[in-house]
């Protein structure tokens, strides 16, 4: 059966596999610490165009935001997100676990809206009492959105001027960055991401590591003790190699990107897939996830064939599903897919 | 100056102040085990016609909710609220401050409506992802509300009903219990909340007292070794004798309801007097809360001689504030408010 | 029946109970921002001759000590306390609750002995593998100990340098600070611990209050927005007179002092009323609480007449108990005692 | 250079390499829901005889050690451990974090003595005041120890009696589980392990797996919703095959006990290499981590030609070193220590 339930279906990009297998039996120090880590950081910090920038690896997306907004904020300060974050809905409250609030904005297509935000703000400040309220220290954003749905240059910069005129961090969450950056409909670059947010990560596990995430740090503005307390949160990896080994690849001839595209690709002919059969989608995502308005009957028929995941129910006959692609998403997978859908 | 600014202006009801004083000189054991903590416990029981209520006293509001909230919940689970709800924007972030995430749900006149309620919560459970996400475990509500309003019996009992089938706890803050159930429009007795809810508290700061809250357990579902928690959350008051003294004197002779009828009265007056001089309510509320519009330079004019609290900004030209009545509120007061409204 | 059971068995000395029924009627501000407060504040900067000291109220010890560490330790530090210090073992593990580690030092008589604190700290940053422990950023030491002892102002300034050298911040819980500062062994006045301390509290509670503790920052070292830190930990008062009508009584006429004064007196008169028939000390103690070695049948026998507190057993037939006096105890208490010891 | 710094200085055992590479085409679901972690779970069940265990992935020791004792314990609850305990001094307070107290035990040779456990129990529950204080809710052992040492079985079975009189749960940190069980010194199968702890895991982190523990509830006692508590502390790994897969091949043709055993094998001869050339051990260990005492002109020399780790200063001119061996250690690894020690 042909699979486009997620971006994390498949195991790693060969070529991570191949430096994985080829560094196998050399000793390195742990945490953090090896030659590829270094390497590593060194060919982002190239890769963003921002030489002081502070990079380190995380294990997964939960906990990235997690160690993130919590080592940021100060004590009477939450995170602002939209009410359709991941932060705000499916990490089973992690960012509450650490203690801190999570402020929901409501969303346009996935995405905050910069007059809301800075509405919000204002209001915020305006209220006599807000003493007796969490202050907004930080504005998380993820990119592409949890719709697949992306910000242009413009709101995101008039995004991080709201954040720096109230003394607000800019988080942006980049578990699928590089199909964002990939995409036909981006304005942005690498390059753009490093200039206008304070810290971001550089998604790996759904981009086609076995897992792991690399935090940038790009104010000089990385927490003291870091390693600390990522320890403190049951984070730091032992065999730090590993982290550090897949970014030194994925960072290597722009594999990072290739992936990307090569999944964008997929994804545009899958759109044209389901365009050319006269099916509808429940919102404008220019990236590898694809939102597909099914009538329920032929949902259960297409389940035999074809994997994908259910998103919401639209009415009482149709549903909302995801199809995604990846690194591993083949030509094969789109016929079979377009067989499938008769 | 004569001041509706908050019930919380003066200091204890003279009959709570006179048994502080009768009792200051006896010698008594210390964390809520003294024979007043006891006596008050058994007449709150009584009130409530609830002979196996476990009734514990906790100091404040925000104390009470986290305390109440962070013992009863389960891991997986978060506690469901209204946008308006006090633990959602007043009370700076405490239950997420003890890891817990408050689910908040659309209101109306500060309200949950049973309706939303049933929804939300078949959402959750019709989600093929819900284990990433909080389970609703528990519903808060607060009883007047925000702004002053009231549930039905009615309302109450769908809202349990819901929460009995999905396995949540319904929690009532009652920091203003005392006026919602002497409101002219109330329907509901003490024992009709202790009936429909498992576990509410009676609030004493707002209505009377120097300090406290009683917290009723209704359902033998007090949490094992409950001293050991509150004292690990830092809110264990070691001379328990002040909040057991003051909630026995507060049920002795309905004292508790007497102040809070005498707030109920006062209130109505003050919103005839308001009403007589063509003055607007932004909401209908029938407890000792007014929340009334003003003309800005009018308002200006009137902090001059009345103190009240700047609820929020209706429009350019209006704002809408606060008047407060409670067991200090005179006849005089009124007579000022009134001259001083011109 | 006579009671030596604790410093808290009565209520409030009677000059606080005065002010409390003077200035009932008054209507105030709340959340401690009344003119008491203020009044309370101004004072308590006078009496520590350190005018730019910040002052802050809470309710209990425990309360203001996870109040005080968490606001003030940073993510990758915990704080250093002896063994036997309140915040180890008499908490319930409200530190740990804030997510913050104590680190237990062995202690002599209850207090933290400055060259093991220098050892402890110095061996830390030795530690090539420091990075995985908790960093040393705060040393808790109770003033009197929990066995009524006292650090002499060199033991204090010893360990203020060790702190101030390594960066860390000193924290003198001082729940029974005026028994300290009256004690007849006592080298130190309230200017000294104000001094050579970053942050103490002056105990209410233990000294003559209902409740509450006057927390003094005395190093422009308040954290930002504390009242939100307050209220986040569910620890704000909304009646916040009642902590700075109480506070302004005791730092008026050097009540707080005299309060102290009497109770030494009586434990020194107690102290050697047991010496006079015979009884030995555990613990050689200068302050309001001594620490007895009864026999186990003369316990139980004293008992009906005496109310005492359990310490711990000594052996399998004798027990060490405490008697603790306050400003309640009396001449007539002191001579039943003699009387109940036969 | 040869090395012997740690267990997990090389990638890992090239059957799981071999494995993860085989199998990374292949789609499956995510968060350790696929066919591989259904075999692993399998597998390990059978390996320890325990038919009805419930075995869930982490991803390392710390996190595992945080997310079993705060998703088990009760609120009023601490765990006991060894002051030398990993989660006492190594995690940087991630059980503090999480807001569970470690309560320390003196140790001998790293280990919990079974006596002084059921005397600090009986001691607790004798202290009239022990509601103000953590209460033993589990008993945190790492077996090896940090110091490379062993319960025996008896040991093991009386700290389990003492567990379960009491009411606690018996949890065993077996990081380095697979070099205790190969030992010749050990007494215990991994069935005994399983039969006799509540609670236990497997470590894969440092026994030739890149990542991973193995954690096996045997009595029925896995929590509820488990996947989202995880998903909570940001320990849920979106590829959960990586953890599967590895030790689905770690428990195929017993992969797990060749790997502990060839480390155990390499052990022994390093030790008989010291003892050869007059070396003396800090501690007797049985296992792959060995303790040896260096002069230190002697280790500086020596860390030229070979890396190993510090542990401890012994004196002015002695240190302690530790020596580790795991699956990659060669005879060739052997011999050039034994010329490089001259």
């Amino acid at each position: 059966m042909v699979s486009f339930e997620s971006d994390y279906i498949a195991g790693a990009h060969p070529q991570i596999m191949k430096r994985l297998a080829e560094t196998n039996l050399e000793c390195l120090s742990g945490y953090g610490t090896d030659k590829y880590c270094e390497s590593a950081r060194e060919k982002i910090r190239a890769a963003c165009r921002c030489e002081h920038a502070e990079v380190e690896f995380l294990v997964g997306g939960t906990q990235a935001n997690a160690v993130i907004i919590s080592t940021m904020l100060r004590d009477c300060e939450g995170v602002i997100a939209a009410k359709t974050g991941h932060v705000s809905v499916h990490e089973a409250g992690a960012i509450e676990y650490t203690g801190n609030k999570v402020l929901e904005l409501p969303e346009q297509n996935g995405k905050i809206v910069p007059d809301m935000l800075a509405g919000y703000v204002a209001d915020f400040y305006a209220d006599a009492n807000h003493e007796h309220m969490v202050f907004p220290g930080m504005v998380y954003l993820s990119h592409p959105t949890e719709y697949g749905t992306l910000y242009t240059k413009q709101e995101l910069e008039a995004i991080a001027d709201i954040c720096h005129q109230y003394g607000m961090t800019l988080f942006l969450d980049g578990a699928r960055l590089g199909y964002g950056l990939m995409s036909r409909e981006s304005d942005m670059t690498l390059c753009d991401i490093a200039r206008i947010c304070d810290v971001f990560y550089i998604g790996g596990t759904k981009v086609g590591a076995l897992c792991g995430e690399a935090v940038v740090f790009t104010k000089n503005n990385k927490p003291r003790h870091f390693m600390t307390s990522v320890k403190k949160r049951g984070a730091l990896l032992a065999k730090g190699r590993l982290l550090g080994i897949q970014f030194d690849a994925l960072f290597t001839d722009d594999l990072y990107f290739k992936i990307s595209s090569h999944a964008i690709e997929m994804a545009e002919r899958m759109k044209g897939i389901f365009e050319g059969k006269g099916y509808k989608f429940h919102i404008e995502s220019p990236t590898n996830q694809q939102f597909v308005i099914l009538e329920n009957e032929r949902m259960e028929r297409l389940k035999r064939d074809v994997a994908f995941s259910f998103w919401e129910n639209l009415d009482e006959k149709h549903t909302v599903v995801r199809f995604a692609t990846s690194w591993s998403t083949t030509e094969e997978d789109l016929m079979a897919l377009e067989r499938a859908l008769g």
